[in-house]
């Protein structure tokens, strides 16, 4: 993969940010969870506001890594720095010694180690994807910092490489699927500026899920409706490709609605079941019901957790976000958009 | 059927009592909705204090039907009368003029009105099949008022015909099963003093649902999951069976749980999807998965609506009940129990 990758600069210090992704058609079980290799072709929406910053410094041969969780990283040099959640700092350097391992591989190989400061520009737990948009923003700021300049296609193999399927989608922005099997890396199906939509996020929990991503991917091949899920899926799939081809919002939306139940149906039916529905979901799903009835198009896709997405057109972005901080449940409202591509720029800014 | 049944006794006034029951095993879905012919066996629990009384008196040729809605049966002459629904008049007239037609092939056909005066023991809309005690409650007080002592193999497939395929199994105390095709009646597995077990009903929601069961029933075949939830749901059935044959709580409740679950599974996965949970629903199937680690056995399950029968042991029962009280969403908690069969009296005591 990385013979071919000449270092386009000298080794320094960076910062990189990527966005998270919202899934239309799910990466839910696979067949290698630490590749990982999916079992189905998913699709995202790129994300605008929700991203992670990340500055990595190479500190030189022989030292430690080092790894800063900052809580607000848009702040930049004044964001408070917070101690990393051990399970962080150890997925994180795990992904450090596999970029440093493909490194070898190239004409820059590195084996030192690397000051790494990262945060996201959106709360944790909001269900959002972070791994997503921190593994895409740690690989490129890491590569960067090595001296290359990483295309987008390897930019989402490496990141997945992390294990974190989702990041794969995070390389490109706009709409970008990740093919099952045969390749391992994303490719962009529509950019960003051809057709701007909104996701309008109603927070419903923010406690950790019980149950994680990973665990119900594992189960999800347990459930008596997997198979018939992955039989009828290339169709609902088409059924998105063709929406964003023709601009139709509303096909668009009742298919990814149909999805974004979906994945909780072959949770629920996963054994043991796995449940990430908490009562404000519920709540959330009737007024994304109630918005439809009442002339709005919004749709509503969740991934594995309780918080809700609902997809709609600028032009109805205000009514639905408006309409969904009206609900008991409903703890915040985030206002996301279609964005664009990951990017790097020198110097180290937290 | 009823070539063989010879009238008892006198056409008398007479009062009927026959339970609701609580199905283990769902009737979802059918092959023909007016006989009905469900796709698959069902299995239920007969309940105690949920009834439906019912009066019946001849009131002789070219008199029309009188019927009357009584809100608290239990109260008997004293209790209030209402008027009665239309949709609940015309079910009625059009089950009445389905025995009339029966009694034709008797030897004591019988073509003149009858006054009907019924209610039930239990709040509408609380989650709890009015139709299976109210149709077997008519068609036992019609039958008897005929003069017929209907056998109970006879009420079942005769309560059946009112369209209510909840109501065939509601002829039995204890544990019925209401096979599919084959037959058209069900028969008892179990007696309600064997084993008996309770349902304390949690009720979140007491509005009328926006999905009637009988639409439900019509969209289940188009659930991509329909035909593996029939191709799974012998296996459960017997894990049903075997558990009340070895009384094994456990056992039963695993299985009851999962299949309460699958219904709604197959609702929400059907085109269009029918959603019955309310928030309030996601909140008790927490309540009982926490009563559970707490080591109290308590399994949840659903009809087609928002309210969660939690089925447990008779030592557990308050406990159950009131871990469910606690909760915001709960309006109220019914306390129920196995039941026995259904009877008739002398007398129009409504």
């Amino acid at each position: 993969m990385n013979t071919a990758l000449e270092p386009a600069h000298e080794p320094a210090p960076v910062t990189a940010e990527a966005p998270s992704n919202i899934a239309f058609i799910k990466y839910w079980g696979a067949r290698d969870l630490e590749t990982p290799v999916p079992f189905n072709r998913s699709l995202s929406m790129t994300l605008d506001a929700c991203r992670s910053i990340c500055s990595a410094s190479p500190l030189g041969d022989g030292k430690e890594d080092e790894i800063v969780w900052v809580e607000d990283p848009a702040a930049g040099r004044s964001a408070a720095s917070a101690e990393a959640p051990p399970s962080f700092v150890e997925r994180t350097r795990r992904h450090l010694d596999r970029l440093r391992e493909w490194s070898q591989g190239t004409a820059a190989s590195y084996s030192g180690g690397f000051r790494i400061a990262t945060g996201n520009t959106f709360p944790s737990a909001a269900g959002i994807a972070s791994s997503a948009s921190g593994f895409t923003a740690l690989t490129l700021a890491v590569a960067a910092a090595m001296g290359f300049d990483l295309p987008p296609r390897m930019l989402s193999a490496l990141s997945r490489s992390s294990g974190s399927g989702s990041a794969a989608r995070s390389a490109y922005g706009g709409y970008v699927e990740w093919p099952d099997g045969e390749s391992n890396a994303a490719v962009q199906v529509l950019d960003e500026d051809t057709w701007p939509l909104c996701d309008v996020v109603a927070v419903v929990e923010t406690a950790a899920k019980k149950v994680s991503s990973r665990d119900g991917h594992r189960l999800a091949v347990t459930s008596p409706y997997f198979a018939p899920r992955l039989a009828g899926l290339g169709g609902r799939l088409e059924r998105v490709r063709n929406a964003l081809r023709q601009r139709d919002f509303e096909a668009l939306g009742s298919a990814v609605e149909e999805e974004g139940i979906d994945l909780h149906l072959i949770a629920m039916s996963s054994r043991p079941p796995v449940y990430y529905w908490s009562p404000g979901t519920i709540e959330v799903l009737a007024a994304v019901r109630d918005l439809r009835a009442d002339g709005i198009a919004a749709y509503a896709t969740m991934d594995a957790g309780a918080n809700v997405h609902v997809i709609c057109q600028p032009a109805d972005e205000s009514r639905v976000a408006e309409r969904l901080e009206t609900l008991g449940s409903v703890e915040r409202v985030l206002r996301d958009r279609t964005g664009g591509p990951p990017a790097w720029r020198g110097g180290a800014e937290l």
